[in-house]
């Protein structure tokens, strides 16, 4: 197991989050030495400058948090948060079409964000809160199909919060390397170890250091 | 005043909305001739196709909720909600922004998506439930100075509902002929007649029918 640090995606989304928020966020990541700082697109910029010289990657989010734009415009925010500099990105599924059963369109939609990361790291956030056991897997199941790198669980913003049952059951439906990412109240480091132990190799949490600092010392 | 019915923007935000929904919605929106629909960017095409030969206007959301989007992306999605014949067009302010004191930007912002909305009615959510009122009055002037034609209280995903005071004070702050749009908690015609005589020229709101059914008959 790698250190658990890397496994941290340390998170500010929040709507209203300021400058000074975002830079304390960044320093604590550069500290802790966390796998990324997940942050809004309008605050890339800022992250990337931030970080420059660490092995801390920028996250950012895409089509967030309903995942119902047009598949024109998730790609759209995509390439433009690429042509920022951004590493990671963690896009949301259309929901409503997946509930459908428009599959063909889901996967599409994630194919198409795929391409545009251009090789990076593509998160496909299929918010478990809001589907069945058999949505899950079918959601999960599209995302490899698609090309992404991991599945993930939450928003945060919605119904749900990441579980070992639905981190077990993604692990269950995931094909070849992708990976799983556990994000919305993962509050504690029981919890962390508790999700990587069902399969998520990240975390998606604003808790890092406090998870970071329950950990007992090898 | 006009009839209550034209107040009112029939609203489906919901991630996992079903085409059932927003097919019902429309026929909901066509029976009761309100205002428009107000749908996702993904429901524009259907709500067009459904309301063809109505004056229901179709509404949808740019940024939304979360409004940390870069400037960038949100023109680019009013571009494609436009191209796909969408009538009006309710924003996110960019809620970090404004309180970190850039002015500048936030009006920017606004005027750079009534710019991609070529005359088409663009509403401004402030979202008052992350706001002082000092910042409310703020947001409110901006988004007139923008250009905007409606300022718009909550998206109704985040803290805060319309109020009573929230709209005087918003009424307080426009100028021209710079319209208010109330939405997030109006449930009742009580609700509804409070927030019109308080200045609201719109309503957004999921309980249309109940509000429009509860109205005393002339």
């Amino acid at each position: 197991m790698k250190q658990l640090n890397k496994y941290i995606d340390h998170t500010a989304l929040k709507p209203d989050a300021s400058k000074e928020k975002i830079t304390q966020l960044c320093a604590e990541a550069r500290t802790w030495d966390f796998a990324s700082v997940c942050v809004n697109p309008c605050n890339i910029s800022l992250a990337k400058e931030l970080l420059a010289g660490s092995d801390v990657m920028v996250c950012t989010v895409i089509g967030f948090p309903l995942g119902q734009n047009t598949t024109a415009v998730k790609v759209a925010e995509t390439e433009d948060a690429y042509a920022l500099g951004c590493d990671e990105f963690d896009m949301v599924i259309n929901v409503g079409k997946l509930k459908d059963g428009c599959y063909d369109y889901v996967r599409d939609e994630i194919a198409a964000v795929v391409a545009a990361a251009k090789g990076k790291t593509v998160k496909v956030i299929i918010e478990t809160g809001l589907l069945t056991d058999g949505e899950k897997a079918i959601a999960t199941r599209l995302s490899c199909e698609a090309g992404a790198h991991f599945v993930k669980t939450c928003t945060g913003f919605s119904a749900g919060v990441a579980t070992v049952e639905d981190i077990r059951l993604m692990k269950q439906n995931v094909s070849g390397d992708v990976k799983l990412k556990a994000s919305a109240g993962v509050r504690s480091c029981k919890d962390a170890v508790a999700l990587i132990e069902a399969g998520a190799d990240r975390l998606g949490t604003s808790a890092g250091i406090a998870i970071i600092s329950e950990f007992p010392k090898a």
